[in-house]
């Protein structure tokens, strides 16, 4: 079998004298008059592998990829410990040295957006090839914990004929042809059908089943916004729970987001140290490991802010300016808002006592702003009945959802994570086209 | 902290006399004089816990939800080892009777149609519960098995532009509206756009830069197809391996399918014991563990084929009939076919040395038929070309793909396993909308 770089430099001096095998690119070559000093790379790590070649005189440009049999010895180089040497080599399809000049595997800056041009050989550039892994390892983390946890992981639709969280922009799913007038009954499913804003509505109903269930799955907004912080097609992770309030909820998702963050530590440690140029992805993970969240209500959050000059009324939605102050400067840790205004958040969320809130809670971290959006579930079925016709809904759409408080109810709870929004965070990158392998968002969908 | 259901039965004796909160619904009620014995289930398992209630005037009808604090004591019943001795109950909204009636709760004989028209309530059925714990157990194993092996899992997009597997029926993505004669180019996109109906291509991409991937992700055909064996929207496991060939696929794929059949085995036993009514699942559970996959060549099964008086020509695709002869009559075990025909397989199949035939392979089961479908995928960029040419693709919209064999190029593998089939296979369900929860077929989607 075929060793990756990431296990021959793990097991290091201890495969001194070993014939092995080893799978790779060619990152970078320098020669002398007896040698070539080839680096190559496998996607394993971000770690490379020397190779030293002699008595080879076809070409091993840059980008080629090699099979390489040989023995590693100790190096006598300053960066690594060891190295292989060469005895048989496979050179698959050769890269030409002009084409590789045109690529942004050329080892020089390029400007994200030139890197996403390519999106297809992204994932060969240190850079999105770390992302990647860190990526992976969230994901697997985030399926670990869940299910550790006695959570079952359900697939909702993606196809569906709601729109969970009202008036999105939602995208239509149709066979027909854009062309021509068309009758909608003619259409695949008999009637709209658009892409999922969220599984939540279709996983209350499984967690009403099963207990405690996650999603982990595509949704998407058909929002005109050309911002570094949405895509028209992202992934969500959403927990559900059922005999579960408000409170619980926020333990959970604080438990958590705190699990993930302090794990992608260790087992992406090479990577994060990559990628962290401006020293920020230790700090920030640092800012959320060594604080507990800050549990504050909405009402109190908006009489900061009025007290600090904020022009800013109760009823309105809180802006990224007024989530830096509390999270930067005043209360200096993440923070967990709770029991919003009616209006504000979407029919299905739990009035409170005082008739004007809802039980929703939004998790607001540094640099990123909101990171997990909440609530318990309105689950007594009158009350669902008067929002939903509040909310000026067709309660027959939501008929299926209505008799879920009908056939038995009980308090439940949940939240939806931003995945890619998260590892936007844990990178710290700007734009979160760079975290996700094939961005779409408006006029773009070239790969 | 409450308990699970299933953690109580676990510690089993070890809980006599301790106090503790369970929360679940109630299953089934009887009493006598001195006390009720209501049945609970939480959904974590298969398995009830009975609890003992004395003086207690209010309903516990079916069906609802209760919060119990209690004692474990030792059962007088032979059904159990323990049970709860209730001490507080708190119930929550009452299932009135007469509403229980007309649900698939009610505990009868229901088709599998009723239940499916019953979607947001079919969690709380024991068959469906069971389907959904074994669904994610093997969803988990996936994960685990390709974390563990050092592979990356991708997302590749949802939304594309282009046809992967050539001439399916595609679903289109767009915000215009479709009673109107419309112009692509106010589209969203600008241009078309569907959903996905394989990640393989992107997955290749990543592949080339990550080593191994796997994709996990939902896929779409929009056949008019109302079979107990297609689903509109549907969710695949796709790996990819740069430096792997064709045996290697076949290896991977064998090694890693018995090593989810194994562990689901162990895992979700209860399970499998509650649906296994006509004792068939362990039957081909142990079909699949016992044999080695016997490995077949397309042109050496046609051979077998027409010997054995069916009438087939080289050139045409197996028929289930033809596979089911193989499989159950012929080799008695798990196959896998390969190199197939060029016509028979997509443009992006590895041409071998014959020139007729590509470096396909499919694994054939025993009663579900193919599971698995993978190739080699042609890293050669001007057989490549042809290849486009001979399929009379456009090449204009394949740039990128190509240009992952410009490049730099080397070979590489991996293959598809349709996920819902394989919970379909393990759990012996006939038709595979029993597996997943809220399937989507023409002029479907109530819920």
């Amino acid at each position: 079998m075929c060793n990756t770089i990431r296990s021959i430099l793990k097991e290091n001096t201890k495969l001194i004298n070993k014939k092995i095998f080893v799978n790779g690119w060619v990152k970078h070559i320098r020669s002398n008059k007896l040698q070539k000093f080839v680096i190559i790379n496998d996607g394993s790590t971000i770690r490379n592998l020397q190779i030293i070649v002699k008595n080879e005189n076809r070409k091993l440009n840059r980008g080629t990829f090699l099979k390489v049999k040989g023995k590693i010895v100790l190096s006598k180089g300053k960066k690594q410990n060891i190295e292989l040497l060469a005895k048989d080599i496979i050179i698959y399809g050769l890269f030409k040295e002009k084409d590789f000049q045109k690529t942004i595997l050329q080892p020089k800056k390029h400007s994200f957006k030139k890197l996403r041009q390519q999106s297809y050989l992204r994932f060969r550039t240190n850079f999105f090839s770390s992302i990647m892994r860190v990526r992976h390892n969230v994901s697997y983390l985030i399926h670990k914990y869940f299910h550790k946890s006695g959570f079952y992981n359900i697939q909702t639709p993606i196809i569906t004929n709601y729109d969970t969280e009202g008036h999105s922009n939602l995208f239509k799913v149709t066979t027909l042809n854009l062309k021509k007038i068309n009758d909608l009954k003619s259409d695949f499913f008999g009637e709209n059908a658009f892409l999922t804003v969220s599984g939540q509505l279709h996983g209350e109903s499984a967690a009403l089943g099963l207990g405690k269930i996650y999603t982990f799955g595509p949704a998407f907004r058909a929002e005109n916004s050309n911002t570094p912080r949405h895509l028209a097609e992202f992934w969500m992770v959403e927990p559900e729970v059922a005999f579960f309030n408000l409170k619980n909820n926020m333990y959970l998702a604080e438990h958590f987001i705190k699990y993930i963050i302090k794990k992608i530590r260790k087992i992406s440690y090479d990577d994060l140290l990559f990628l962290d140029k401006d020293n920020k992805i230790f700090n920030n993970i640092n800012l959320i490991l060594n604080k507990e969240f800050k549990r504050i209500t909405y009402s109190k959050a908006m009489k900061i802010l009025i007290k600090n000059g904020y022009q800013i009324k109760w009823g309105e939605d809180l802006k990224s300016e007024h989530e830096k102050f509390l999270v930067e400067n005043y209360l200096n840790s993440p923070i967990i808002i709770f029991d919003y205004p009616i209006d504000l958040k979407p029919f299905y969320m739990r009035i409170n006592k005082d008739k004007k809130t809802v039980s929703a809670m939004d998790i607001i971290f540094p640099q990123v702003g909101e990171i997990i959006g909440g609530s318990q579930r309105e689950e007594r079925q009158k009350i669902l009945l008067s929002q939903i016709k509040y909310f000026k809904l067709k309660s027959k759409d939501l008929e299926w959802y209505i008799n879920t408080r009908k056939f038995g109810t009980v308090p439940h709870s949940g939240f939806g994570l931003g995945f890619d929004r998260l590892i936007q965070f844990i990178t710290n990158m700007k734009n979160i086209r760079e975290v996700i392998p094939f961005p779409r968002s408006p006029q773009n969908i070239y790969t």
